[in-house]
Order: structure tokens, then sequence, then C-alpha cells
């Protein structure tokens, strides 16, 4: 390129991009695309200022992916030019095929993002011809490592593992624009003690208490902020809404307006247009247009709650089973289908997955002072003490309260 | 209330709420739409991470009054319970009439947004409910401070002047968002040296570097973010967009989609429940849906170029005359209407207003060590130096590089 | 007071007197010295920017404490004026009789600074007159507090407990003084959640997280800070010169010069005005004229080290029996005395102590969803899992490698 | 270096040395010795927490040298290796001279800290040993940017001009340390705008107003922090007692204690180690001193009350002639020196020097977009606004308020 161009960011100051195809990338439609989707969803509605995006984060990945290739010792050689252009266009892209509201929607269509990011990467796309344009065989490369198909193990392990390019930029990031104090990490430390060795991440155990101060910041993240309940109320509310749609349109029923680019959706899930074009902006102008009109009780009734953010109360761990029992009763008394207005949510968290074993890529391997590489539940007391036990679980009652009068209220 | 309720903020931690009617109106739907009104429209397309949103800036103008009344010495006592009242809600609610993207839209369809707001407020909305609910005679009071019509002098100077709730909200709020930096400023040290004196604030000489600091902030703010050419450049195009709109509407072309809730504003734009339908989300679906099927050949132009930020390019001042007329000749010569494809924009922007007086409400008023109280401007020499003087403007010309080759190119 | 006085605190924004009382404290000869004695000590020589002192770390524990009063629902009335003053005052002076490089001194001395706190208090200084002045009973409850003689429960958890004023300062103002990024607390989350029932502090489950941060951030900041290995090396250092100092005095040495000062505080340790003397300045300045002329070469080796920063080097864990035993020898054999040049220092720290019950004040209880008051250890899963297991010690040993050269070199 | 060495730094994250030269020369007892000089020597007394030193603000000044070098377009193949070292070092040694107090001391003792800053580089140091060891020539070329000798323009005005890596460390430094808000730059952008033309710095015309914000910030920060009256007093006061110490040293007056090594400067006040020993610990160790035992009335009087931080009161401005007069004779007829107890400092801030013009090596010269190079004010409507008239003085008058009673306090 003939100039570094650059892009002010809150997290970072600056980030810059130096190459022509990381230019190009971020240019295409698909890309900006990602501006209307949400990096934390339903989030919003409980931290007011979570507006950041999925653009916002990819750039932010992509940024920490060009720190890494320029602090790992030895990285950039071992890469070589065509592994760091890998390296940093898949950390760039690794959630361009994110949906909106993926909670609610990827259970709802039973499907799963990364297999869209895959689709928009070999598929008809601008990205596509952008990674064609400038080597043929990119596409499927970067698709592979998407997929983790085991063909560029190291790149894998620095974009999606236990601690990877991708989580150090969303971390920090959501941290910054939730306003939560749990998340903030010392990356500076954490890229210092990264080394490569045998094609494989390791961490210096002169920085041991900063990946156990990571590991604690990623627990407490998750509990605060993504699992927090009043997001997940609105995503179990979208999720119902999802569900009624999806059962009047097997029943025929004829609909009109913006829910017609969902029914496209659904009738053709694999036509990566029609997925792309459900973002954030046009999900939620769906929600206030049934919110207008009644063309169905449950609808309506779901649209208005969600677009006026009337949601779901919830109450958690006591007893859930009995008051299921009592308000499922309820609802069948007042004539209303309690599919509709109850959820269940188990909610699982620990700090460390024992399952993560030296073998396996992505566990997190300490190199110690004898120059040992270990896990790092071996190597740590605080870890040690944490994987086998810690964690947290909850199970949650979500109702609609309008509908039923709890004895014990939620929030 | 039974219980204090809390927003998580990251530019002030926390936000309380410690009354009902706050909590009221902050869940009507109303208030509830300003999430989808972003803070600083176009902006966005050049501050990626500018997604803030007026929702978060009401709270945060809200949060502001409440530390005026508790920390300016006497005020309290002055505006008594319901002045307190008045203030806080008429801090919330300022901006409750927003549209979307207002440079575009209002320029376009020739409207005022602070019309829309009392209409809010006036009108047969929830939020009309919830202050009547507390006090008949609170919907008036607070649009006739919303009005500027004399009634409140304090309370609109609070809210609405040179310095005032809003204004410290959003410059510290748009820097966070923005990451631009020029946007710091010691708003303790100027809550610190606020008094009231005889109906109207002053501010103690003692701290008058506070305020010198805090009115470059702003004239900084103004130049590197809220008049930034690429955020222009986006509300040109909607802008374009619009007019065209308009143009096939007076023409009797017949719509369908989205823009039919737009048509609808238009065919009756006092109906407040058809403006407040317009929010960020819809209007960005509408352009996209423009984009996907071409009706019109300049709608879906500007559509695509739009939804893809291919934004028009622009050149500052030199000689924006002169390519105006050579643009504008190419663009006839290949059967292009220039009006769609070309615009001019004159910016302006000074340090210090000096038509602002001491008679005016609205100055800044210096409470020097004597106990005099003066203009600004003629206590500061900072100031004195500016307010004849220093501004800066631009004309800017933005065109469609697609479609016209211009000898220097701008961005 | 006519006036609010305040001070800029960059960690609080401002730090607000609101009272005599405290006011004329800050401003008495005792509280002054506190600007002479830094917090952290020695560990400014390993991050160079920790030059914040008692003083500030005093303000600061008075403000968290101010915060607390106003904070915690019910606390003001429940300590009745009284009570606040006492509170406020104690958390100010809880520090007034901390020495210089406390370590190192203490150690070498055989003495405690809180004994000496509480001479402040109660003997001949500025600081018994203000207390006096304003109530006769002060000294005495002051000092009852700081030596929990058990008279003022809760005034005793809330200034020294697992989580406290002090500490919560502390840990946020050593954050932001070292650069290092583990102190980061949620501070405004923790008082939030505060509540006292039947005289003592408890903690709402709802913000458990919160603690469990906390425990995590003082685990990490122990390690990081606190106990590293090169400011515990200077400490090492100027207790070795101290001892030296001790012998040779109790050897009849004659001494000149500023080390007299010292000498003056070995003749008496119990006059107070003898021991406030010894400041770090004073300390530093001694060094550096014992490193300027040779009365003695142990003296004059040691102090030309730690005035030039050479401090002795560590190996840590490996096989310190071995080479302490190697040095050793090595030491003697060139006719050095090893009691001067080889250290071994034992560190361990726990995350949380579990012999922390809920009968003890001072443990940390959590008052559930349902009103019962639990110790933290039983009710979060992260502790519990800590609790028992989790923890980190390390044996280094110290030692001057100009005198020896060890096989296996340190930092 | 085998390794590169990384001091913690709360303002960069991370400073990295990279060369033995660099590390060496803060391993020497002559940098060392600058973490006994504050930074902002009686800036504490108004700003608690403003302990940081010329260690810190030094390291600071090389790690911004060290972004020049890598950031700047072309500097680092312009300069060449020496080039860069003798940046480097330059920049980390630049105010290796600077004493304790420096304000009070060089009044006093008619010195001047660049002087001594060339002679640590030239005389028998170990900064010059290990200057020299890396090449012969280095201290000469180092002292000669130190005196702006003229033979290396371009690193003369990259380390001492009106934007330079002094300035740009120590007004974002200053600004963490004090708490004051107006020191926030822009450092990011004004780097990425710095380019070298024929041998000098010009800055892009795209970010002037980064420039138009440091400056006003430097301008800001003038009156705020380092032109504070209070630090102001605190340097007036430290002044009086070196002046009466000159006086009785000339009277013959026989000293003991600390106050020799004052004395001794005094004798040989061009032999570098004499007045290397006086650093702020060893001046504040003296003044306590001094207030123990009364040796002399003037003396005692003075140490007394700057130890205890009873600072002179002061009056600004308004009709300081008049009460100065009236003081001179009140003191007069209580038989008190006024010279000692009244003392009057103009204090004279400008925006921005219109006698930098074009030719001069340390004006901001701006590089337009039409490739033109022109002095700021000529280009920024804001600072040719400001460069004509705006600037700020002020007179003021200290005197010591336990002896004159005043019909006006200050502070």
């Amino acid at each position: 390129m003939d100039e570094i161009k650059v892009f002010r960011d809150p997290v970072y100051g600056y980030i810059s991009v130096e190459s022509e195809i990381i230019w190009d990338l971020v240019n295409t439609r698909e890309f900006q695309r990602l501006r209307k989707i949400h990096q934390l969803g339903g989030v919003a509605y409980v931290f007011h200022t979570a507006n950041h995006t999925r653009f916002d984060h990819s750039l932010g990945t992509y940024h920490i992916a060009s720190r890494l290739v320029k602090e790992i010792e030895g990285l950039k050689e071992l890469l070589e030019e065509r592994g760091v252009t890998l390296f940093l266009v898949t950390s760039l892209l690794h959630d361009i095929g994110h949906g909106s509201f993926s909670h609610a929607f990827e259970e709802a269509f039973d499907i799963n993002h990364e297999n869209y990011t895959i689709k928009v990467i070999l598929g008809d796309t601008e990205v596509n011809k952008v990674l064609r344009k400038h080597d043929p065989n990119l596409p499927q490369d970067v698709a592979s490592i998407i997929a983790k198909e085991g063909r560029f193990p190291l790149l894998e392990s620095l974009i999606s593992s236990q601690l990877d390019s991708d989580r150090l930029d969303y971390l920090v990031r959501d941290t910054y624009f939730t306003g939560a104090t749990y998340g903030h990490i010392d990356t500076d430390r954490i890229i210092r003690i990264m080394r490569v060795i045998d094609h494989s991440v390791v961490y210096k155990a002169s920085g041991i208490h900063a990946i156990e101060d990571y590991l604690m910041s990623r627990f407490h993240m998750y509990w605060q902020v993504y699992f927090h309940p009043v997001g997940r109320s609105f995503e179990v509310m979208l999720n119902k809404l999802y569900l009624r749609i999806k059962e009047l349109y097997n029943e025929g029923f004829v609909f009109s307006g913006l829910v017609l680019k969902l029914i496209d959706f659904m009738n053709n899930p694999d036509a990566i247009s029609k997925y792309l074009i459900l973002n954030d902006y046009l999900i939620m102008s769906m929600v206030d247009e049934l919110a207008e009109k009644n063309i169905d009780d449950i609808l309506y009734h779901l649209a208005n709650r969600i677009s006026g953010r009337r949601l779901f109360k919830y109450v958690i761990n006591n007893d859930v089973e009995h008051i299921y029992a009592q308000f499922e009763q309820e609802l069948k008394n007042k004539g209303y289908n309690p599919n509709y207005y109850l959820h269940v949510d188990n909610v699982k968290q620990i700090v460390y997955n024992n399952k993560y074993s030296i073998e396996k890529a992505d566990s997190i391997r300490i190199l110690t002072e004898n120059g040992e590489i270990v896990p790092i539940h071996e190597y740590s007391e605080i870890v040690k003490s944490l994987v086998y036990a810690a964690g947290k679980s909850e199970i949650r009652l979500f109702y609609d309260k309008e509908l039923v009068d709890p004895s014990k209220e939620g929030n």
C-alpha cells in the first residue's frame, strides 16, 4: 500500500492497516455488514452502553494478531510471509458469518455461525473475491483454520484456543464498552511471555500470574456480562418469537413486511445472501413492525414486550422445578401456551477446563524455568485448585410476569 | 422508591436513579426508542466505535443534573423539590424527540427535533402519562424549558446554554466512545466553581482555566469529530437519498416496503407516532432494502453506496467553485443529475461566540475575586483573544468519485 | 468549617475534607512527616514510579471511610456523630506511626509500627493535642481501635480486617502508581453490597464476584508487587546494614554524622520523637553518607551498593539449601562474614485464609438471598476451592554477586 | 544485549531498553541519583501525589525518543546508527545534572543546571565512562546537543524545542501523577504527523488541531501546576533559607551537621561531586535538622515552617506594591528582616511565543497540503489569535502570616 491506513480505537489508540488485502477486506460489503451486528447481542439491554459491534471486535482481533506477529520472538520468521497473511486475514474474518443475536437465532433455527463464516469465505462474496485475487488458495486455507481441520495447528491455536487473538481482544473490549471492571487483563505481559516451541504456543512461567489473572477475568466476565440474566431474558424472548414464527410458517401462515426476510432465509437456509441480510437492525425493525399490528396474539404480545424492553422476569436456582410446574398450570388455566412464556436455562462456566491436557492444542502450556513444558493446572497452585472443583452453575426460570403472578419476584 | 436503581456506565461508574418518576420515564416506550438513535449519526462511519446512543447520553445528562443538584451550593434549596424534579426530568427528556441521523433528515424534511421533543412531552405518549400522573402541570413546564420560553430561566441555563448538563455529558461521552482525546474536560472542577447568584449560574474566577479548557475542548471536538468530513459525507448521501424519495413521492411514485414508513411520515409529519417509528435501525434497513432491488436508478445507486459504505469523496477549500462547475458539467455530460452527486457544505465553528453578553442568559459569566460578575471574554485573556478572531471555517465539496474523476483527490 | 477543603487525587478525582478535626490532623507535624515515608519502601527499586507515600494512602483511607459512611445503608445513623468521627479519624491516622522501610527496620530493631502509631496518638504530639481539643477521650478510643481491643468491633472491622478502608485504598493506589494491572477492583460494587447487621459488616451475595475478584487481585498484588524479589533485595540489604550498625554500636563504636540519629533511637527506642525523625529521606541520606567515607568495611560495602542500587541477586526455590552452604563456604574462604552477604527469605501468601470463620470479626461474611449469613468460603465455589489448597510460597536466597560467583544466576 | 530489559511504567505500559549503552547509563550512580530528585519540586506540597522523579521522566523521555526513531518516516535512515544512539542517549541524560528544588536553588546560588548536566557528561563520572567506552567522541557530542551549539540541529530540535521528546513526556507524566486533567495530549497523533524535511521537523497540517491542543495543554499546565502559588511558596521559603545560610556563611558562621554539605558545595561550586550530593532527600533532611535546634533565629523559624509545611501565604495582583510597603513596615516595626519574610514573584506565560519564526529551529512549522512550510501562527487561526495577545501574568506577594497580619487573606 502507498500509505498506512489507521483506525482510531479507544481500546488501542490506533489500529494500523499496512497491507492492501486487509484494507480491501475491510471495505467489502460483508465486512461492513458487521457494523450492524452487536458484539454482545442482548447484553445491551442490561449494560446500556454495550453497543459495540463485531466490526470493532474483528478489527481488534486483527490488531492483536498483528501485535503477536511483531512481538512474539521468531514468530514472523516461522510463519513466513504467507503464514503472516493467513494469520492476519483469518483473525480479521473469524466472525464474518456472525449472525444477529446469535444465541436466540442459532437455537431457534438450528444453525451455527461458524458454518456461515466458512460460506462467506468460500462462497460468491466480495470477501472471497478479494482473497482469491491475492492468492487462489487463500479462501480454502482461511476456511480450514476456521474449521480447525488441523492443517495449520499453530495458527488455529493463535486464533482459537484457550487464549488467543480473539479472546485477547474481546475481554478488554467488552470491559471497555460495558463498564464492567472484571476484564482488565495484562495483555502486554501475556504477549511478552508467549513463545512458540515446536509449532505450538507456550507461556513462560515467569508470567504465570498474568495467565491466572486472565482465567479469573474470563470467568468473571462470563458471570457478570455474558450470562447476565437480563441479557439472557432478552434473547429468550427473541427465541420464543422466532419459534412462533416458525410454527406459523409451518402452519402455512401468510406473512407480510419485514418478517418475509426471515421467511426467505427459512426457505433457503443455505443461501448466504439470505442469511447475511438478517442483521440486528433488520431484526429489531421486524420486531417493531410485529408490535405495531396484531397478526397473531402470541407474536403481538412478544414483539410488544421486546420492543418496549418489558423483559421476562426470572428466578434463580430456588426450587425451579416446583415453580415451573406451578406457573405452567397457571398459564394453562388462563389459556396461554406455556412454551412461549416460560423458559428454563442452565448456565455453567468453570474457570479452567480440566479436559484440556498437554496433548491438546488448546490447553495452556507453561514453559518452566527448567525448559519443561507442562499444562498450567500442573504448574499453578491456583489453577490446580480451581480446575478440579471450581465453577459455577445456575438454573434460571424465565417467565412472563404479566401473565403469571409469582410468589417470589426475580429482578 | 423502595430501592435505588443503578445503571452501570463506563463514563461515570454508576448512574443512580432514586426517584420513581425517573425510573418510570426510562421505562417508557419513547425513552427505550432512544436505544436505536445513535448519538453521533454518521460519525460512526469514521470513528467505528462511536455506536453510543441518545439513550446513553440522556441518562448521562440526567446524571450530571443530579450531581449539580447535590454539589452546587444552595441549588437544592433554591429549586425546592418541584424544581429539582423539573430539572432532572427535563435533563432526562431533552432529546426524547431526537430523530434518526438528524442532520440528513432535518434538512431534507425541514423539521426540527426540538419540536418533536415537545410533542412527545405534550402528546399522547407514555412519557406524557408518567409526567401527568406525577403532576398535571409537569408536561407543560418541561416543554416550556425545552422551548426556552423564559419561565424557568435558571433551569433553561442549566440544561441548555454555553455550558450545561447536556454538554458536560456529551463532550466526555463522545470522547470515550470515539477514542478522540480532545474532549477531556475537568468536570469536577467546573462543578466545584459553579454558583447560583440571582437565579443564574456564574463561575468562580479561581477556576477560569477549567472553562478555558472546556471551550477549547468543545472547539476541537467539533472539528475532529462532529464536523469530520467522512461522517458528513455519510449524512450528505443520506440527505440526497431522502431528496430523491421526496421527489419521487411528489411525482406520485408508488413505493413498497420499508420506505412506506417514511412516506407515512411525509403524509402526516405532525403525527408523533409516525415520526417516532423512524429510528436508525429502520432507516438503515430501508437503505439496505433500496439497495437490493432497482426501483429507481438514482435511489438504487445511492442506497448501494451508503449500504456498502462507499462514501462520497471530498475536496476542501481549494478552489471549490471551479471544481464544482467542472464536476457539474462532467455529470451533465454523462447524463447524471448533479443535484444527487455533488454537494457543497459550509462548516464554521468559533471557540466562543462574542454575541453572548452579560445580559444574555446563556453567556458564561465569571464571578471575580471582588464579587463582580463579568462575561468570560472580558475576564480571560485567552477567551478575549479568541472571541473576536478565532474560529475556523471550511468549504467542502462532496462528490461521487465513481461518476466524476477529479483532478485532485480528497481523502 | 467555613469551607470544604479538597485535595486533588488522581485515584479519586478529589478528596474532600469537611470537618475541622480532619483538617487540623492533616496539618500536624506528625501527619506531614508521612510525606517522607514511601508507601511501598523498596518496591520503588523495581517499580520505579512507586514513589507514592503514606501521606497519600492515609488521605485515601480517610476518603474511603467517608464514602462508607455516606454509602452503606444505615451506617451513619448507627455510628452516630461520634462514631463517624472516630471512624474517619482512625482511618486517617492508622499509619501515623509507620516507619521508614519498615520491613528492614522492624526486623532489625524488633519493633512494631502499630505500637508507635498508638504512641503518636497518646503521646506528647500535635496529633494528640488536636484529638484532645476535640474530645478528651478521643485519643484513648482511637488507640483502642488501632490496638483492636474489641471495644469498637464494627469500627475495627471497617478499618482493619480482610476487606477494609485501608485495603480498599491501597490495592487501587498501588496499582495506579506502580503500573501493575492486577489491583483493579470494583470498589463501587463492593461498597454497594456492604450491609451492617448486628454491628458487623456483611456482603450481599448478589455481588459475590466482586469479592472473589478482590481476593484474587490482592493475591496477585502480593506476588507481583509487595513480594517482588528486587524490592525485597533492597530491604534485605538495608536490614544487613542496620544489623552491622547494631553490632558496631554494641561493640562501642564511635559514630558521627547522620547515623547518630539512628543511635539516638537505639538509645531510647521508647521516645516517640527519636523514632519519628527516622524517615526515608534521612535513612537514604545516611546510607549515602556511609557510602562516602569508609569507617567500616562492611558498612562501606553495603552502603555503596544500596546507594548505587547494586542489589543482591537471588535464586528462587531451586536447591536453596545446597547453594547457601556453597556460598557460605566461599564467603568464609574469602574472609567475608556470610551473615552480611547471604540471606534466606521465606515468602508465603494464600488467596484466602481458612482460619477465618464465621465467629471471627475479620472473616468475610456473605448475606445470602435467604437472609442467612455464611462465611465466604462456604458460599463461593471459587473461594472454597482456593481456601483449602491454593496459595504459593517461595524460598529465596539473596546473595552478594560481587563476592560470590554463583553457578546459576538469579535475576 | 542478550535480552531486552523492560521497565513497567504506568504512563506507557512498558519502557523497553534494547541497547547496552542505555542499560549501562541507567545503572550509573549519577542516573540512579535522579530517583532522589523530584520532577516537580515544591509542587508536591500542593498536589500531594506529585512524587514522581527525574529518574521516571528521563526514562520516559528516552522512551518517546525511541518511538520517534521508529515512527517518524525516514528518521532512522537519516540519523544512521550513530545519530540514533546520540538521540537516545541525550534524551536519557538531558536532566542528569538537575538539582534539588532547582527554582529555589538556582536562584540562590546563581547556577544553571544545564551546566551541571554538561559537567556530568564530560567530567569524571560513571556516565562519562560508559559513554567513552562506547565511543570516545560521544561525551563531546552529547554535551554539544545539550548546549545547543548547533552542530546537530535536528537532534537539538527533537530534544529541546517548542515540541520535543522532553515535553511530550513531561506534560503527560505530570498530568498522570498530579491528577490535573489539563495535560492530556494526543501523543500518537502528534507523532504520526511529524516529518523531517531538510534536516528539520515539520508537522503535517492535517493534524494541526493536535498541535493547537498541545499548546493549550502546556499553557494550562503552567498555570495549574508548575506556577501554582502554593508550590511556589514552598520554593520561595527554601530560597530564603538558602539566602540566610549564604549570609551567615559570608559572615563566617561555623555550621555543623548536614548543612555542611551545602557549605562544601558553596566552597567549590565547580566540583561536580559536591553538587551531586545535594538531592531532595538530603536537602529536606537538612531542613529538618535546622528545625530541631536553634542555631540562628531566622534559620530556625524558616526551617520549622518548611519542615511542618506552614507555608507563606500570598496575595495576587491586588495592589501588591501597597501591601508590600505596609507589610515591610510592619515587619521592621516588629524587628524582623523583611528580606526573609516577604517576596514578590512575577509569573508570566504565553500560549505561543511570537518571537519564534520560520528561520528559528525551535518554531513549530507546519507542512501544508500544498507542500509549503509555514510557521504555525500563520497557519492556525487559533494560534494566530493567541500569539499576539494572549497570555497571562501574575504578580504575587508571599508573606509570613505568622509575622504580619494582612488585611486581606490570600489562600
